[in-house]
């Protein structure tokens, strides 16, 4: 058994918890329910520096403690939760805004900085971060860069990893490394930043970033457009992507899903599938607008409403809600796992159908929504954990779709991340040489696997 | 003395030349007249596919053989110069589009394809590929990929990196591996594509590249703005930056480089600093052009021309010549290196007065011109190499730029890569630590150091 107070020798005791109630916490995340809690950590560390980081690193590493970071527990593949016992590295009181520089559209940040915080901090500048995800109001920008997560805007403006210009982080071994700069352009060296981005806290932990920034769009619009059935809508998203209509958002929501938000929100979705736009300009944006309108009057659209600021609000409220509606639907019935696929934009209705199929299939109740314009479907299939036939028949949903999405070329995840629940796919969606390859590069980074032990790698043979 | 026989062992023998001409061939490119020509090859390669490129790779690397590859030789950093013997490998016959997939506005395409076919094999969809270099018409994609190449687009599309969806490409082992895929959007494992976009052909030869596309826009219009003085135009190119005037090229040119370019090419451009710009929109490009007018206008622009769609080509086929233009100023002067640092948008106007600044001192001669927009600056400053005195003068203002790019928090190489030339900067910009985290990368995938030993990571003491 290791004795954990060389802790106290690197840290401040204030910083330090053995205590059972926040090392229970910090073995689960809001994935726990979907696929389980992982072990209890020995100790929570909650550092407020990177010279902090960089001496539990060290400690831990050269004692062969695991080191899990967590940040606000928002995963949805068990990132975050330890699969070994050990240090959960706890990085949300790291939540400074540290240096604006609205001339340079950037922003210095701390990981555990909560993404609409950034927001805040550069309004007044007539500044703010596209990417965030729909979870921005509540995850951190660290778990955010973890994941290299995606949200309602992506389709328009890219990724986190899109966003971020440079990081600060320490390895394994407690080494302090910058990655990228502040030069929006660089052909300098490997790029370290797109290798730390995404890589979930098995490669390094993020101490500070530097995010770009776009100025506030002087026009905004929004819009809501119902059809007769999925495969309308999901026609009408992929051939809009196709006509290159200028969306900020183009969200999927099928009639399971509008029904789940009316009852978990008390709105008044018609019982329907619909999707909800966005769309972003200087100037021009009722062209955009009236565009998108055409394209989907070439798919059945029922309705096409532009929606006013405040209803839009609404509707963006209600999409940010939705993963909360899915889990509060039925007490009986809990999505078996947060699917993520995303496929090539022209295979998006077969994707869709797809899992409508499947979910006929099975006989399984499976709310499907999502990014549309990224060809990312977000679905849940629903079972009773009492009901074994049933749970097993919504896990064969879901598997079946992620298998599905490989094959039509797409990935198993847009922007959730493997974690420790869809490391099985990594071999088939990549190859076993390219994983030879993540394994390579885990192991020449942190030799001693004390980095997010047992996520992203599949165990070894 | 090592027996190269084994290499028709591997590949037919008509894709191997121990020839003195293609061998000495290989041994330079571009920039060897500026920083030297490289050592020659024992062997010239010409894979014409993936098996090929992987049995050549592995056979050498079984043998301590290096393997330096090669394409169309336009890199301006050495990259493709030996500097130890054994293969040269040219990618240049693998030069076929694979598959156009318009409806995913993707296409696949081996290395060897020259950017602009790129553009001719989709242009009947309605696409084009927008980050293409100024040497798009004869620099090849993996060239590009290598480098992480930008170009006159980058100011509003973004770099190579960000239109390749995935990768296949072969390790120093011969392994063949996928990097990416076909979603545009995946949180599947390590970030393997943008490891391997601008590592310069140190970690793995790329073969085939699936290339994301964009339609061409409805609208394109193009702009000339002569301004009295260097400072007014870059406080100009600067503030519409952040004024987020939507352009989708912003050179800028100065007097010298306008002169240099009257000479090669016969044109007649007026002797003092102007900007070029273009604008791509699906409607309402008049709007953007009038807003850079207005930004323009508040930095004592002397004269801001649209120009027609002819005359607009003009002005990029003379930006596009203006490398070459530098080179044939002045028989007696040469460019004593291709300078191409890039530096925070707000302080880009004091880099360039820097440069400017640094000419006068020295008393050398430096044009001035790049893709202002990024913050990047292109400067050539000129000597005679038989005037020792003058050189060393030119070198010094070459580095002293470089030192001062870095001291705003720039860097040494926004678009051309590190190669031989600028290895010895990648401490200076990095830090040691995340130096030392590209070799651990490096040693991870390439142990023997087979692929282009001497190119990007500096020499270990």
């Amino acid at each position: 058994m290791t004795d954990f107070d060389f802790l106290t020798d690197v840290v401040d005791s204030s910083k330090v918890d053995y205590g059972e109630g926040p090392r229970e916490e910090h073995s689960a995340d809001w994935a726990s329910e979907l696929i389980g809690a992982g072990v209890t950590p020995d100790a929570v560390v909650t550092p407020t520096s990177t010279e902090d980081v960089s001496r539990v690193l060290e400690a831990c590493d050269s004692r062969g403690v695991p080191v899990t970071p967590y940040a606000a527990g928002t995963a949805l593949e068990g990132h975050v939760v330890p699969v070994e016992r050990g240090v959960s590295l706890d990085t949300t009181e790291m939540d400074s805004v540290v240096d604006v520089r609205p001339d340079d559209f950037q922003v210095d940040v701390q990981p555990g900085v909560i993404g609409t915080d950034v927001d805040d901090a550069v309004e007044r500048h007539g500044l703010f971060y596209p990417p965030l995800p729909s979870s921005g109001g509540i995850s951190t920008i660290g778990g955010m860069i973890a994941t290299d997560a995606g949200g309602m805007q992506t389709v328009k403006y890219g990724k986190i990893g899109d966003w971020v210009v440079g990081l600060e982080c320490v390895l394994a071994d407690g080494s302090v490394v910058r990655c990228g700069g502040r030069a929006e352009k660089s052909s300098s060296g490997y790029n370290l930043k797109d290798m730390v981005v995404g890589s979930e806290g098995t490669l390094a932990v993020v101490t500070e970033a530097t995010l770009r920034l776009k100025g506030i769009p002087d026009e905004i619009r929004g819009a809501r457009a119902l059809f007769p059935d999925i495969d309308s809508a999901a026609d009408a998203v992929s051939d809009a992507v196709r006509s290159e209509v200028d969306v900020a958002k183009i969200e999927l929501i099928d009639d399971v899903a509008a029904r789940m938000a009316n009852e978990y929100l008390g709105t008044d979705l018609p019982d329907t599938p619909m999707v909800f736009l966005e769309f972003h300009a200087n100037h021009g944006v009722e062209r955009e607008v009236e565009f998108a309108e055409a394209v989907f009057r070439q798919h059945d659209v029922d309705e096409f409403k532009t929606a006013s600021r405040e209803r839009m609000e609404d509707l963006w409220e209600i999409r940010s809600e939705l993963g909360f509606a899915v889990r509060s639907y039925d007490p009986s019935l809990h999505p078996v796992q947060a699917g993520d696929v995303a496929v090539p934009i022209s295979r998006y209705p077969e994707m869709v159908k797809e899992i409508k199929r499947l979910g006929d299939e099975y006989d399984v109740l499976v709310p499907v929504f999502g990014h549309a314009g990224d060809g990312n479907v977000h679905y849940a299939p629903m079972a009773d954990p009492d009901d074994q036939d049933q749970y097993q028949r919504a896990v064969e949903v879901y598997e079946r779709a992620v298998e599905r999405a490989l094959d039509l070329g797409g990935t198993a995840t847009a922007e959730h991340g493997i974690g420790r629940g869809k490391r099985h796919y990594l071999e088939r969606e990549h190859g076993a040489e390219a994983v030879d390859v993540m394994r390579r590069i885990k192991d020449a980074l942190d030799p001693n696997g004390t980095l997010n032990p047992g996520k992203v790698l599949p165990d070894e043979d």
